[in-house]
């Protein structure tokens, strides 16, 4: 039997996660304050708290109990990743990007705040996210807070989720073939997820080997969590997903179906999960059962 | 005579200016590359080059030359400042928030480029800021990049410009008394510029004197821009601003001038001058001439 099999059954995912999200959601409420001035506070809360997976941070956290980081930083990085991919949620949600009134069950906030509370909101919690990693209290090396800084700045901007998001709005009733439309999402949502495996990593010490390991790892992760996102646009209701369901294709939206079909598209989800699994494998390091799970996790998830 | 009076008068700023601004305009249009993603570098490079005061950059640089600081880090925090500024003017002549057509003498980004295009350039040139801080070259000690991250992140955020866009968003209409008016400046406009001083000044090693000093000029001038900018809608054209002129009076925005009037809105400029050359006389630092000139620029501007 395949040792990552065992290994798989041995983490109660759930329960891992359940201690995990606990911390994060306490750190997030106490990091995003309601007090921001003119009502700003409130609509950065709206945005950030009490919805989403949290698999950023969950990937942040697993990848630095993998190589024994500094959980002070990992936390504060699970935290910072977290607010990116919230206000590129808040920005994206808006009506010059794709309208749309619906967000985790929740009105958008543009819907709930206006258009200029949302884009000051989504604005400052990109600042946020960098005032996060840099603490002044000694919790966390200064060298280790530029690192962090760095890679995070780097996954959300031009390079990376900005810039895939740039691409995205220009691919809109355009035909991309599957090289474009990896490259697109390598950027768009690649680049966060795997930035963060990155992130939790540069809470630790980690050779060279681990370190392509893990990103290798980020890389496939990232990859299939956008092809089951375009599965599941096809194959899940908006209730279940919490947002609008049959966007992409309503939109004439590139996705994986569209160019691969269903099916193999849903093959080549697995076989990116094996590529992840591989990956930490290869990284030797003693303890990836998290990581694994939520490998899994992203592949086999149903909303 | 006042000694500072004739340190002002030895330093020619023109030419102390064109040096450091040949520096600053080559780098950002390095660090500022074309090359993004589906015309977001392009939408970039208009937001960013070829216009401004550069006010920004000159307070990093003057205040970085000041304490004998690391200029290469220096420079890199100085087109850091002024993609902060450069993005929060994207974001802000949009429509949904102030809906200016016209900056510099240009079409706006929105205009330029349309409106998803200048939500996500303006994202870009965040993240990009703060990859500017976290070079990878050793060419800045990464504790170094650390601090100027955090001052960046803080000046920025809801804590800074951010939060004083959000109470000037908030404030159409209202009646604000003289210190909620210098509170919303002291955020929106004071922050980034205090906070380009102090970047400056991390760039080397400072005291604590030395440090608060500094800290009491950059706040001074800070304000002071402020104050000078409302007189300056009253009293300048369009042409002359490269902005449209006479906008805070038309939105019925609370300005300095229509709380103190244009005769004391002018005396209190003076005043805030005296005090930021009061607080270099009080750092003890050799050479301030440039932050000197700069104060006496900010103040006696006449666009």
């Amino acid at each position: 039997m395949d040792t990552r099999v065992t290994q798989l059954a041995e983490l109660d995912l759930r329960a891992w996660s359940a201690e995990r999200l606990d911390r994060v959601e306490q750190a997030l409420s106490t990091w995003v304050a309601p007090d921001g001035p003119a009502g700003l506070g409130q609509a950065m809360r709206y945005a950030v708290l009490d919805g989403g997976k949290r698999l950023r941070p969950l990937l942040v956290l697993a990848a630095a109990e993998a190589v024994g980081g500094n959980m002070q930083a990992a936390l504060r990085a699970a935290c910072a990743v977290e607010l990116i991919h919230a206000y590129s949620l808040v920005h994206d949600d808006m009506p010059c990007m794709d309208n749309d009134v619906l967000r985790r069950g929740k009105p958008t906030v543009h819907v709930q705040f206006g258009e200029a509370s949302a884009l000051l909101a989504g604005d400052a919690l990109q600042a946020l996210a960098f005032e996060l990693l840099t603490p002044d209290d000694g919790s966390v090396p200064e060298p280790m807070q530029a690192r962090l800084c760095r890679l995070l700045a780097r996954a959300a901007g031009s390079a990376g989720m900005a810039g895939g998001q740039a691409i995205d709005l220009a691919s809109v009733g355009v035909k991309l073939n599957e090289a474009q439309l990896r490259e697109m999402h390598r950027l768009k949502t690649g680049a966060l997820l795997q930035g963060s495996v990155l992130m939790g990593a540069t809470c630790g010490e980690v050779t060279a080997v681990e370190q392509q390991a893990l990103s290798n790892y980020g890389a496939a992760i990232g990859l299939a969590f956008q092809v089951v996102d375009d599965i599941l646009d096809v194959t899940a209701d908006s209730a279940t997903l919490g947002k609008t369901a049959g966007k992409d294709a309503e939109q004439d939206k590139p996705t994986y179906v569209s160019i691969l079909g269903l099916e193999r598209s849903r093959v080549y989800a697995q076989e990116l999960l094996a590529q992840a699994l591989a990956a930490l494998d290869a990284s030797g390091l003693a303890e990836t059962r998290a990581l694994s799970a939520l490998a899994d996790m992203v592949v086999n998830r149903v909303s």
